[in-house]
């Protein structure tokens, strides 16, 4: 799948161990629509170790079906739950390896940034976020699971926010500012 | 690096962002030696994605270099900081994947089974296991940095505990039983 100049297409992935979301869209200028928009899933008695590969490939086969020309991934954050933020932080690593591995540049977005990307408003609950993506996208339903519908949020909000940042093959600023890694608040 | 049929080598790793811990330990019958011993590093100034491209290909390379036949990993426990349990979990899932996809089967073992297997103690201290490291692995001194002995404790705690559990491929166990993707204590 080419591109023309003024045409991209973004990766967006909504990481977890369980089920990654993942979304493929075009903008054509100011125009956006979906090109796929699914889930990678893993099963839980599965060992760690193949689920990884599952995830990897998985990823490494749609960067290679689509093509994409950019990806973007939310960051993650746990408040609580060290548990769950290590066994989640490991998957998240393999989907940004398979990215990175893919020749692909990767942003991040805060998750209030994803909302106020898609709805304008950074408090928006997820039926808000759904169905924004529903309509910027043109689709005649909202993306199902969520997870779906989340990894289209992020495509979207990147589309949205790095039109005036193109060509930056890897962000340049260190851990925790607003394009490097970011967790905290 | 072939191995005779009584002849194991495994490669144990101490999984971390900034510093990654390897050794490559041979065993022929009980006696032990060290094969290799080092740590990957990564700039914290580089963006995240090209870190854990770093900790890949550098895994991936100690596999090509060594042959192992059997790989060990530490398992991660973090009571209180959710933000150090998900950066450590991007490089601990981006290691196994190397691992996994370098053809290793991945046996994983909790901080005191490697102290219990290294100095027979499960509450030693680090510069107890460094020092019988060192008289294991007959070396004039203990490895440095202690990611580097960690990791040879780890691979030596794997050719004790998996004499008599060879050739099983992957671990069949399911999460949260001893030999799956443990993180309970």
């Amino acid at each position: 799948m080419g591109s023309a100049s003024n045409t991209r297409i973004a990766l967006g992935i909504d990481p977890g161990m369980a089920i990654i979301g993942y979304a493929v869209v075009e903008a054509r200028g100011d125009e956006l629509s979906m090109i796929a928009c699914d889930v990678i899933t893993t099963p839980a008695g599965m060992p760690l170790a193949q689920r990884l590969q599952l995830i990897y490939r998985g990823l490494g086969e749609i960067v290679t079906t689509y093509s994409p020309n950019e990806a973007a991934m939310e960051e993650l954050f746990f408040a609580k739950n060290a548990r769950t933020a290590l066994t989640v932080g490991q998957a998240r690593g393999v989907a940004m390896l398979a990215l990175a591995n893919g020749g692909l540049s990767i942003a991040e977005y805060t998750p209030m940034q994803v909302k106020q990307a898609v709805t304008g408003y950074g408090s928006a609950k997820k039926d808000q976020v759904g169905e924004m993506v529903r309509i910027l996208l043109h689709l005649s339903s909202i993306p199902r699971p969520d997870d779906a519908a989340d990894a289209a949020a992020v495509a979207i909000c990147h589309l949205h926010t790095a039109r005036y940042t193109l060509q930056q093959s890897f962000p340049t600023a260190q851990e925790g500012t607003s394009h490097g890694y970011l967790i905290t608040e």
